[in-house]
């Protein structure tokens, strides 16, 4: 019996998928990996008293219903440096000048803005009383200890290294990168760094699979074109198992090399699912290996984009634990489009002033992966989209 | 005269810098490089007629009016393999098996679905006329030789390396990557890798960077920490502008540090401008060495990241000739947000069930940075954003 499941059947099976282990990373390398627990801070930011402004630190009462008329007179002590603990410490009647982002003297309870005070000799005239803390920043304003900055499961951007540095912590835990082989198989195929041979065709799949995985996060390695002969290929499957965590094989669901994909998963695991109802991307096969995954995916480029991007990537997901940011975009249909019912099908689109026009061609056609900005979902049992519409591009 | 610039005067400056040299890359190596020239088809897709179905390859004339009833009955040659010239040419009368993607023969021209066909011994029954070139992909149909296929200036994707693959251009010329180099200022900075000296802070910004910088698709160098000394930073600034395209300096506007990058700047080029409209971020310096950049950035992490993301990263598109692509999102506003009139803000927001709200915090805070989804532009001119108001967050 042929098992063809949903996508939503498919992502269930994903959820079973066990998460890859932990390891540590220097922040300097720590782009793009995943978080594998909370990073909390040990300490409060900025961790000291500091001032907001460039002004006179002092004692608020001391400037208790002064005013241009008024002024309230303050001893002036000096002046702070930032990054430098305070040398003065103030008291009733003083004042010390300080630049934003210097530490609050002792005493001080208040910093006056410069625009509101005068220097006259030894002293500031203070023209507009200050209120308690006014222009201060406290130990904790920014970060309290104990405080989850950066959740599990986020992927590391440049904006989370840079709160990782002003926290002190250089080393985080990430999950290791799920290792991934890419094989191609079909008799039809040649390398692209062959000689043109007609009429064989280019391995495309191998090539896109392999940048796909790498951008995704992934460790791939591309072990090249296997001929469809079932025992070369389960040498290949078998040896390729113990140094990755899924192998992909490119074409390995296609008419001529199907049956024995199906054999070779049978021999070394058990078959999760023999299609998707999708479209495009119908002929994929999936095996499970102990905690570790084989898959059949179909030939065509299109067929095979569009299962990695929105199927296998979602396993990629789960087994690093990974929060996934939406990359999408709301636009509206530029033309109507009509769609059979019964398959959920991923639409290649193209963007044009603003509007969204679909691609039509056949999935061989590797000049669509050139043209497409992106796919739009469309649900199984809807009929088309029509014109004007909104749909939501990803990418 | 202090030179401050609108941001579209800055952009404007950005329109002069002159691009980086090219360089070859592999294919392999080719994810995220921008293509400095058109690629360009140097043959036909698939490059040969092909059936677009399983079916019987046949001269269409010979089904002329059949019918389930009255069927064509033609001489079965045997069958065609998926990769491989055929060996049989097609006479009236004759046909042959022919899997999806194979080669049609000669004599054929066109191919009947094997739903409207039965064997029948040695011949082969059609039930239904086939028209002249039915289901067959013709030589150029996919990519045409002359055609452009990838633009100049795109971004490499893998979607871009299947394309290249399956034309069998397996080397590009592409941008040589921009060569830039960090410099943090500042005596009250010390390293994150250092133990904690209240109330000295931690470097953010030099990381912030550096990171920022390899995600742009630059080779960045982070080279720590300079004194606050004129002749120790002019030395490193001098020494880094040998092997890069751009020095940031870090702080490189803040009060403490100032006046003598604008020293170092006049010492070396031609400073561009003291600052720009724009909020946060106005402390930015900027000057010309030959066809290289020196850049003095605020010291607040979140002044410091929107002048990259907003401003200097435009540079870097000029460089390389870099088509960008959208990456922003249209969402409401979650609550009403009050602006003052004169300055281009970019307000950090963080979008919480399909809404987006303001993250409201001085440039100084950190934790910003951890829970900002993106920005919001809002223009010179507006005073703010109404509650439910439509707005781009860009990424």
């Amino acid at each position: 019996m042929l098992k063809v499941l949903t996508v939503s059947e498919v992502l269930d099976i994903f959820k079973n998928a066990k998460e890859v282990d932990n390891e540590k990373v220097d922040i300097n390398n720590a782009l793009g990996r995943v978080l594998s627990e909370d990073v909390v801070s040990r300490e409060n930011l900025p961790g000291f008293k500091r001032s907001s402004v460039d002004g006179y630190a002092l004692i608020s009462n001391d400037t208790y219903l002064c005013s241009e008329s008024m002024p309230a007179m303050l001893k002036n002590k000096g002046s702070i440096v930032i990054g430098e603990r305070p040398e003065y410490s103030i008291n009733e009647g003083e004042c010390v000048y300080i630049p934003t982002g210097a530490m609050l003297p002792d005493g001080a309870d208040a910093v006056a803005m410069i625009e509101d005070c005068e220097e006259l000799g030894d002293e500031v005239l203070v023209n507009k009383p200050a209120s308690r803390w006014e222009n201060v920043v406290f130990e904790d304003d920014d970060v309290k200890a104990g405080e989850v900055v950066i959740k599990k499961g986020t992927v590391i951007e440049d904006r989370h290294i840079a709160v990782l540095a002003g926290l002190g912590v250089t080393n985080i835990n990430v999950k290791r990168k799920v290792k991934a082989t890419v094989i191609s198989t079909g008799d039809e195929l040649i390398s692209p760094y062959e000689e043109r041979q007609i009429p064989k065709v280019r391995d495309i799949n191998g090539y896109f699979l392999t940048a796909a995985l790498i951008k995704d996060g992934c460790d791939a390695k591309y072990k090249g074109i296997s001929k469809d002969n079932e025992e070369e290929l389960f040498e290949l499957v078998d040896k390729s198992l113990e140094e990755s965590d899924i192998v992909f094989i490119s074409g390995g669901s296609s008419a001529g090399n199907r049956d024995f994909t199906i054999n070779i998963m049978e021999r070394l695991g058990e078959v999760l699912f023999h299609g998707i109802a999708i479209k495009p991307g119908k002929p994929t096969l999936m095996a499970k290996v102990g905690e570790k995954f084989i898959v059949g995916l179909p030939g065509h480029p299109l067929s095979c984009a569009v299962v990695y991007r929105f199927i296998m990537s979602e396993l990629i997901d789960r087994m690093l634990g990974r929060i996934r940011t939406d990359n999408s975009l709301i636009l509206k249909m530029g033309e109507n489009y009509h769609k059979a019912k019964g398959r959920e099908e991923y639409l290649p689109v193209k963007i044009e002033g603003g509007f969204a026009y679909p691609i039509y061609a056949k999935s061989s056609a590797i000049s669509v992966m050139a043209k497409c900005d992106g796919f739009i979902k469309i649900e199984r049992d809807l009929e088309g989209i029509v014109n004007e519409q909104e749909v939501k591009i990803m990418r």
